[in-house]
């Protein structure tokens, strides 16, 4: 069976492109989606891109899962660093979460250091730019066809 | 007069029965807003109960309290440990609260150790499940006769 | 049967009444447990009252209930913050516990915001005044009757 | 050209008036858009003002200031002390941003002293009740003058 | 009856102009002080402008507002963080005083982020370049005219 | 009317002149006790001396206080560094209590850097070996002159 | 000369074998002491094993060595932990002492990390369970063999 | 020009396999090389591999890539956590290294949540397991094809 | 041989009488120093009282004991808490010190916590208003009557 | 059969007899290694003694237990304190493991208080000096035999 | 041209040859400044020493330089650890300074290990007693002399 | 007699030259080691100059110093902030040792203010670049003429 993959991009990933490019890059995040689409064929999966600011709203889409997707390629943003409540909704969902930064958080401000996300999600990528994403579907695809063989 | 009271659930309650069972039983939050509803009838107080995954939206509610309710039993999840916002508007409001978990989040991991929730609330009820919101309604109801005597 | 819960009171709650009725409330602890009484024999359940200024009295009466009661209702006091050898007690004789305060510890000095007997307690009331020990035991005389039926 | 200057109010203060007068003091927060207004046309500019409780609407607002607005004056409410994404916005809208607070927050809680707005803003004006809001948009208008002579 | 306020400039701001222009700005202290003695005949208040390099002298000068004069504009350079003489001079005195410094402490190391006169201050204007003491002579007159009113 | 004063010594005072003398000195705690009485007669003050290993008995003799002395000179030993049972029945109790240590603690290990009892005390003597006692005693009977005047 | 040495256990070691025999293994502190006894006419020594859940009592029986046992064999079960008078007690008395735990506490909670005996200890002997009293007693007897040939 | 990539192993990685296989899996380095042997045909790029349980040899080897090699993929072991002279050798290489992790180290013991190398990688990825190594070489291949073109 | 005494009173202790009576008192440094004169007689000693608001100053004073002064009063107000150079002038000067503090600094803010004299005095006391310095005086005479025997 | 314990000593330990008396006292280390063969032979065990100075050759000795040893008494010496690659190494050999110090680093430097090696090891034994070695070759042949009845 | 260097000498230093010899030698400030005078004519450069308690002087004396000197030898004393002036009127003086200690403070309290002088020191030279003086001349003459070439 | 003094460059500095010039300068290892050769014929000393990245090699050199040399010059890069076995084979070769780094530690990341080295060091030099590593030589050979003499 196809896996269904939600991509999250959480807050002011709708500003790359225009975003201190030094730091995120000049593509934008629509670019980065189709990107995605594209790879989602080669891979045989399907895969829904959303962006949000709110981290309500980012919890709502990670509960969803729970019953219409098969994995989550998430990059929280700066609520990575503060939200227990996405925390706490991917351990709710269940479903294999691997968390992604354009960036190396690690290279950056000391409030940048800590994941509220990863000690839930399956794996992290960072510092890669958009490749991540694009990795990020792949390690997932592979981990669900393991799952599911 | 009746008291009005406002129940809230934060976010990731409404995952309930689904939800890590482990730790937060079978119950579904419809089951217990049912029974806070039969609760209610005994105590003879009116009852209002709500969720939401958006601390924004929590707030609001909180500060409609002022006008509209005597008192509130909160549960607000994952943001009992990183909201301000929250605890701001409990002061604003003016009404008595009290805090309930369903786990012992004393027993969990540390970044749940702090509450922002606490230093404002009348009292904390945590760790015994469902039962805590209905030990609650109990004491906020006595409270509030009294003040009301 | 009958379940048979014993009520500790730790250190300094033999002033109660006398002792900063701002923070503490008016009743003696002679009248709260009267009221347990009273309320023991609506649950139906068989209560013992005991207090004490020493920790390891107060260690030697936990392990007494491995063989002698059911469950424990639990005002450690001062202790609740500095001893290990109550947490370790605890753990011994195996029973539920919780954990009840008078004053809502969370809104007081700092060094009270850490409790020993929270990680190993079944749950917690606090901050509700001597109604806490009567929810207290209403929790345990349910969490008994699960276990029991 | 007239400069377009965005006031953007946090959490809780719409409840101005009416909450805490101790700290906040007793004008509403209509009562100083009103001023706001008086003022801008003044120093002959163009103020527009917003509330939110939701951190996620604040950040869209500020993005929204990389193409309709020339400076922020933000008065982040409980989010200042919280909010990386607000941090991040302001980055990434890459406009002058001035720092407001009603009360003077070094002399309240601990909780209060850590803000992320300040290191990305302009500068910061706190514990002169609404007059900080119209010095604001003074300084806020003498920067622009001077970016734009 | 015309205010009479005291500017305290503190350690090596008579080097301004000489000093780091990137993080202080090229006027001088006294062209600073000559702006404020303009601004002062503007609000009908009197001001009287003085610089140290030592702390015990900076004690002394504000003791002397106990008598002398009815606010103090402060600005005490790095003694703001390590100063709490100055802090108990503030106290002591009882006169209000408003803290300015001309950078955005906040955005620099982080020893200069903790302020002993913040949570004895009025209010705190920073960042604002010598626009920031104008500021602060608008707001203290404000103020003093409210409470001799 | 005559001050009935308590004077206790805590854990392992009853060792002195036994115990370490480089620290401790060599008088017995036997003869420091002979000394406060005759500085009691002096004094014209009711002197009354008790030592204790054990926490628990301490609190009951600060308890006893309540009713049957007018101020307490405490020397808690270890327990000055961890017990807040101690503390609370100073609180509780209601009376004046002088902290003393014959050894300087400051000067000492980091963890007798910390006292419970201080921030409850009226006054702190220390590192003036026995000669702190009997000034102790000179400073309570001067507050409970002023007192009772 | 025979070697009088003193076997201490402290709180809840008397729940042994009814206590978390996962951590703490299914022998009875009776049966320990019986071990010790047959060890101690082997090794030529005269034991005396007690046990108490009260730190003043411990403290107690530290002090009675300074005049009647050659060394101590001291598991302070959780005062380890928490007790500076059992730290001061050991000082005091000035007898070699070998700090003994069943289990390896650095293995377990970091509240256990930290030991007010080790620091006046000879030595430890942590995680072998009651074969650690042997091997103390044995090292303590090699010690005091050493100092009194 | 084809890329030379030196594939760093640290400490107990030579144990794959036959360690720990809940958290590193079933494979062994031997595997693991072969297949990155693999999919460097694939990429069109040279790989070298390497494993050491000596510091000191991965700082010679990371040195050497100054002249010998286009990039590394390390996999620092337990050196992650501790070495600066690593964090060291790679500034003084200047050359491109992405950090892998067999495990989500994130979700391990807080002396695993550190690490030297991160500020200095151009990228991480961890827990996703061997792919983790064959995803690095992708995105360095891509990286250096970039850099190149 | 008379005892020669050196009284030093550090910043803001001018103001006493006038500053903060709530805290301090109402007597004038003025009325203590008459007092301390008087007790001077009584003992048998010769007091010099000085007082500055200059850290500089206050080192100085300390040092001219090494030659002048056979012991110091000393309370360095604020600078007890930051000044190291007062910490190696008493040790440098090589006179015993009693550190005086008129209110209970433990009960204050926690930067009060903190005192760089304690660790080179021989003894404080605090807390006990003006008295506090006439004990200080007592207890310094007969420690160099002990020492000059 | 009989059990093959290999002994590693650490870094440093070389010295012994040369090094600093006063803390690791005269026996040299073959002095030590002769006494523990002879040891053996009592025990009925085999002994293989190995000393190294190099972190990365102790983490290969102990994965080489994992084929040719049943238990490892390990003396880290200063790796202790900084060695994660030594706590994996013990973890991925899987066999048991007892520590040695010849010293109480309890009683030393805080930067000797914290182990690497402890929270993987059975038991610890420290502060006996050589005899410690013995002691623990008794305790690994004991458990050892436990295991293999 | 010649060098100006300005030799400052900070709190206590004057009481060199007096103070604590153990630690810093028995060497007079006066020999020292003879010995650098000798040092400056075989270097061919102008030296001046000066020595204050005050840290307002030191302030002015380094501002000074930025007209008189060419670069500094700082020996700050104990203002080393606590002054942000000094740091800040070395940043404004914009002139090389290399700081030296008589003692190691590396090896003394914990106090002493953090320096406000060296992040904006050209270097450090300390524990080499007043060698460290006359290499910190030929250091800084070194230096100017690179910069003048 | 002629001194004998190791030279030990720790890890990277064979990069020396090739390596981040803008902090560690331009010239190669072999460089300063002919220059060190130079200045030894001066100071009528012996120079041994040896560089590894090993610290089991470092720990075994500084070992050797004990019959071979009279001092050590260190510069033990990286290894500075985290070797303990480093700091423990100093203690035991009981050789003085001045620590030498090419550029101001104190100046750059937090993680490099550690030195496990100054505390057992004679004294310290940093931030002068190679000329450092001659005034150590020079201030070694003065020192250990004193001792000769």
């Amino acid at each position: 069976m196809t896996h269904r993959i939600l991509v999250i991009h959480g807050p002011n990933l709708n500003m790359l492109g225009r975003r201190e490019p030094g730091i995120y890059g000049s593509q934008t995040l629509a670019g980065i989606d189709t990107d995605l689409a594209a790879a989602a064929r080669t891979l045989d999966i399907e895969v829904t891109c959303r962006q949000s600011n709110a981290e309500g709203e980012i919890v709502g889409w990670i509960q969803e899962a729970l019953d219409a997707f098969d994995g989550i390629v998430l990059n929280a943003g700066a609520y990575t660093h503060t939200s227990i409540a996405i925390h706490d909704a991917i351990r709710a969902c269940g479903k294999p979460v691997i968390e992604v930064h354009l960036s190396n958080t690690a290279a950056r401000e000391s409030f940048r250091h800590v994941s509220h996300v990863s000690p839930v999600a399956l794996g992290v990528i960072m510092g890669l730019g958009p490749l991540g994403y694009r990795l990020a579907l792949q390690a997932l695809a592979a981990h669900l066809d393991r799952g599911s063989s």
